[in-house]
């Protein structure tokens, strides 16, 4: 058990830096992709001029500093970094006597978290987080899970009160589903809201390597003030994987995206270990719900922090126009010497469409 | 990427398990006190039936997945598994002059977490967590303490608003009470809610070791719908001991029992380190109090995160029957490859009485 | 100074202490200072009074407890303590053409944060945290950034409702600020409320280092009922230079000091890693706002949990008097065997004068 934070040492991390600044000076195909860093090339250009033979002469602190923005920029400039596999996908079901029927299947993948970096995943239809499920409160909904992992698992919906048999905890309420083998849920949905799927069984292993979906309920009598012009699934994760936003890492993260003037509803859902403060930028955000259960009074923060299993629903309007950083206000989860990573993604303000 | 929480490694956990899967099969007196569980056995079996002399084939992942479902099936029908000792007794004061008088003794023991765990632990008369007290606004209550342990130590009622010699902070408001000392507390009890008593010097140590305890203070006047028809206070721990709910880890965890229709008021208290979002299946939770005081509005959740220090309140309305799996969703803290252990229990909505 | 979780090995740290302790007992000068610590300077004589030549006897329980208890008492005496430096300064603008104008210099210093510990610190005028600037809603604002450090930085404005260009992120909002330039913040305050100012470049280690203030909008139209007679802030962090409140660590600490009757606003801010709940003793605090917004309700309590990049403004009407302890309530963020430490501070609430 060890545990929360301790800081990157600053000694060890500098040092690596430097031999990563080293790098990116022998690579000018890589520097030369930047965009506006005439600096960055100036220096490079003032390394390269030394004369044939003689040892570099050690960077100058404008110099590093000049490495260590070109790092950063590039990540930026990188954004929103094409991967193989995007999670969270809406799933259309299939209707078999006004049943809502979605087939899910556990399954090993490779996914690709930023570009380059692929990692063993357990994902749910080749999707981490798997595809997104959106019923209506009171849809009869039946899901058929396959297992096709090498261990056994289960499905608990977390949030939706369902009769005890559906509930998916092994040796509590249903037994294993072994490998190999499948399991039907079916259940009319009780509550509104924004709740998740995910495996209840050797759980902090299995939702740590993927196993994991929103499972969003609209309501049947839909709030006036709750409208919106567009609605994100935002799931937190820090397992084996990283720090992801629907389970990519920034540059590879997917930015948010409206016109002035819109409303935007964020629905974060933490399915990792750890809080997560998701700070946004330029404007704040209006929190409705908790647990897809309505707050009793809207209030108002920039800085939302999210606990392992919470759901918070918040509104934004759009009145600021521009692309707005947001992240974990955890740094080290958001931005390290090499530039921003893991929990960061914008939210863009388009100016209205006249 | 350092940071929080690190992940248990799969790799080597999976060797662990491999090892105890090994030592099971090995085991058959403890695989055959399984409930329902005819594939393990038909697994083990297999095995045996291997020629003799020849090594044991590698098993199959069918066989793993049966091996480590039959750890986890064990841990669940062994829940509330019996262990020596129980926390958090209600504690009946003693009346002198119309004063509640409660005798409380700090000393070493050893305290069994789990079967067979046993751990040192320092003690308010040989609970952990200590006795609970419990009495009413505006009662007069003397506290005799006395320290059987080999360091100085203190009492702080956490969350009442004494008079500041009352307060129990060695050095600011008190002198420390040495090994072999007595000191007394007294006090008119000022504010109700679900309060806190504990240590106060070398605190960091003294309360990871046990010395903690709850202190429920019953309004003068009850909001009538706070009204509960069972009453249980939770303190959540995470010190040297484990991750605990009541001092005890999951199986040995006590579950929360109630009969439909009824009322259960969850007093949550946080004596550890680290944040536990707790989470409930089946039902939400209403929130009335933090920290004693009613919120100006009840809300709604299901998981509920609850910070170093912090109480919360919460109804739970037993509208859904059946055995509800009820833990902390760092899940980390509550399973392994091995099963659920530490912050799990559950709330059993028993059939309502006719 | 590792972190949350892992409480500290006790039989570690108990040998560590062991030898503090006699390095104490080899100290009288530094026990002589101590207060009323009669039972310790007993303990310290009959150790000296030994048999000269004879190896001393091992110190019996009770004086390993003094000894433990004069490091107590001498922390608590010495509180609070005088160290060099003082963060959180208010800064004066000079006004130009009716523009508050702040400059403000990115630069490398020696910050004691408690008695003869000295860290590297990266500072905003020689100040961690850098001076409060503190204005009122619709003033205008021009901040004159200037970068004395071997690294580029950028400022970001957290809280405020900027404009895009002027929101602080490199090569999203603005080019980085080189070492040895300067770069202008100009802008009308948009939004009031308890905000920050701080890097958004390499931020998880500039702001770890030091690179942050306090950022306070008084509202044009203050609500009569968050009248307060003092108002703090109290800026939490955990990064490089360890546990903190405004800087410094107990018993460098600053005491909030206040008169009986008066009301103390407390504008909690975390500009760490880690969430902080702040447990105030004897009184309990009533929250009003969070990120600068009015909650829509206030609501009491006496821990209020505060995560990276939150605000939380409280009230606290002074009705007990005394000295209460405010600290953290992650035990180990506040206290080790050799007594409080980090974030630890105290409220003072002195008899109202008549």
């Amino acid at each position: 058990m060890s545990d929360d934070a301790p800081l990157p040492n600053p000694a060890t991390r500098r040092s690596f830096i430097r031999r990563g600044a080293v790098a990116a000076v022998a690579l000018p195909a890589v520097v030369s992709t930047l965009g506006a860093c005439g600096e960055t090339r100036a220096a490079v250009r003032e390394q390269k001029e030394a004369k044939p033979g003689a040892p570099p002469p050690p960077p100058s602190p404008r110099q590093k500093a000049d490495q260590m923005d070109a790092m950063h920029e590039k990540g930026i400039k990188a954004f929103p970094a094409k991967t193989e596999g995007q999670g969270n996908q809406p799933m259309e079901p299939r209707i078999e006597n006004g049943v809502k029927v979605y087939d899910i299947t556990a399954e090993e993948i490779q996914w690709e978290v930023e570009v380059g970096r692929k990692v063993k995943a357990w994902s749910y239809n080749r999707q981490v987080p798997g595809p997104q499920i959106r019923v209506r409160e009171g849809d009869r909904v039946r899901v058929n899970l396959t297992n096709r992992l090498p261990e056994s698992t289960s499905i608990h919906f977390h949030g939706l009160e369902l009769p005890n048999d559906q509930d998916g905890v092994p040796f509590i309420t249903q037994p294993p589903v072994k490998p190999g083998e499948s399991y039907t849920y079916e259940f009319t949905v009780p509550n509104a809201g924004s709740h998740m799927y995910h495996s209840h069984h050797n759980a902090a292993i299995q939702v740590g390597l993927g196993l994991l979906g929103a499972f969003v309920v609209e309501p049947r009598r839909p709030v006036r003030a709750h409208k919106a012009d567009v609605d994100y699934v935002m799931v937190l994760n820090d397992g084996y994987h990283g720090y992801t936003l629907n389970g990519k890492g920034f540059p590879a993260t997917e930015p948010l995206v409206c016109s002035m003037g819109q409303t935007v509803r964020i629905r974060f859902m933490n399915e990792g270990m750890m809080i997560h403060p998701m700070h946004l930028h330029g404007m704040h955000m209006t929190v409705i719900a908790k647990d897809g259960w309505d707050q009793p009074m809207p209030w108002k923060c920039d800085t939302l922090n999210i606990a392992p299993g919470e759901r918070w629903d918040v509104l934004v309007k759009a009145t600021n126009p521009g692309t707005w950083a947001f992240h974990c206000h955890i740094l080290p989860h958001a931005e390290s010497e090499h530039g921003m990573f893991g929990m960061v993604t914008a939210l863009v303000v388009k100016p209205a469409t006249a």
